[in-house]
């Protein structure tokens, strides 16, 4: 992989086999439909079962197909835009925040966290988890970084564990005036436990979106929020429903 | 893949390697070291040539790790933050748009699109092609979807081809008064001809970014920009350089 004569590295095979399936996906098939077996589609293309397996896996990673036990697979419907919306700076937890609390700890974040919030090297900080649904499936799962200085009241309060004590994080950190935040997305795999969470397998591609939160001229909580990459196509701006939903051509175009 | 008993499967040798390789990538190596060949690194890791290779595949794909012809795999500097910042609605190529126009096409553009566009079936429209460099290094192209109703004058211009021509596609649309714009990022699969310009192999992860310009109550024009996923992570909002780069446990946590 990735060496410098990429003119000739020809195509792989089962890429080309997944746009000729995307293809037919689009034209032959509608959602929900449930898909030939295996043997007769790799008749119906002429490639190998192997082939044929390394396409149907592409396109399942990429949300196209969804296999499930005792169902077979079937095509998905499209991705579903989820607002990641940049417009208002807010904390988290604010009135018409997506996201449901789960629990709260206090750990030592990793190194680059850690940073960023500028603590010491080896010092905990509140760790809040959240979840976000969309019609009705978990969609994405968040670690929100706090440390001490941003939340100095939370101590004196008799903050019970589970989604209580998550509430009490982040309604402490809701009395700081906001200065900004910022946001940056990027491709991610799945850690074992957010796989889990999301029904995805460990290594499976997740669309990991940082968020900094400014106030009195540092970062005062930093949000690591992680989506199906499968599911999701995440919007920013005044629209949030982007109904386009990219055709074979169009993915990656 | 993708069964329901997510909890009966075990995570994969390769995966768990991942995660040993790159703690030890962080703690043992420095950007641009050249990593141990393949049978020192089996060897010390305890694990069959072909788990390495998927691990270091990953890694690669993850923007981790460069491999190159006649060097080595070497250590990969971090990913570069590229803006694709929101605040200010703007048509492309205006003053301090980050893009180069490369060429300008007439042709029927994909289904999904045409479907945004509100033009026909089998219209042909303006099909912008610019590409977009970081640091020197191309990380990003660009085809921008333009319909003739938004450029209503183009066709009394002597258009040439190339650069030329994709400008004056440009400076007719920047005559629009521009309503709005919203903004969609999603993983994608690179295509052939973009694969190849991005130095990437077919079907590597990318991110895929879809503007829809609005003006006089319509999608005046669509931008889908294709971008490098192991070396970029896409901005947003005040602050574009966010220097977080996700250690193993950030990564996707």
């Amino acid at each position: 992989m990735g060496t410098t004569q990429l003119e000739s590295v020809p195509e792989p095979k089962y890429w080309h086999l997944k746009t000729v399936l995307s293809e037919a996906l689009d034209s032959e098939f509608s959602v929900g439909e449930i898909l030939p077996n295996e043997r007769d589609l790799a008749a119906r293309f002429g490639v190998a079962r192997a082939t044929l397996r390394q396409a149907l896996e592409q396109l399942e990673l990429e949300g196209r197909l969804q296999r499930r036990r005792g169902v077979g697979t079937t095509v998905a419907p499209p991705r579903v835009g989820v607002d990641v919306g940049t417009e208002q700076p807010d904390w988290p937890g604010s009135a018409d925040d997506a996201w449901q609390p789960v629990d709260a700890v206090r750990s030592v974040p990793p190194a680059a966290v850690a940073a960023a919030l500028e603590t010491g090297a080896g010092d905990p900080v509140h760790i809040v988890r959240r979840s976000r649904t969309s019609h009705g499936r978990l969609v994405a799962t968040e670690l929100l970084y706090v440390p001490d200085p941003s939340v100095p009241d939370l101590t004196a309060i008799d903050a019970p564990s589970g989604p209580a004590r998550a509430r009490a994080v982040l309604r402490e950190l809701q009395r700081r005036e906001l200065d900004g935040q910022d946001r940056a997305v990027e491709l991610g795999s799945a850690r074992a436990d957010d796989a889990k969470d999301l029904g995805r397998l460990p290594g499976s591609p997740v669309l990991v979106v940082t968020t900094r939160f400014f106030a009195g001229g540092r970062t005062a909580a930093l949000s690591v929020a992680t989506y199906r990459a499968d599911t999701c196509r995440l919007t920013f701006g005044d629209s949030p429903g982007v109904e386009i939903h990219p055709g074979p051509e169009r993915r990656a175009s």
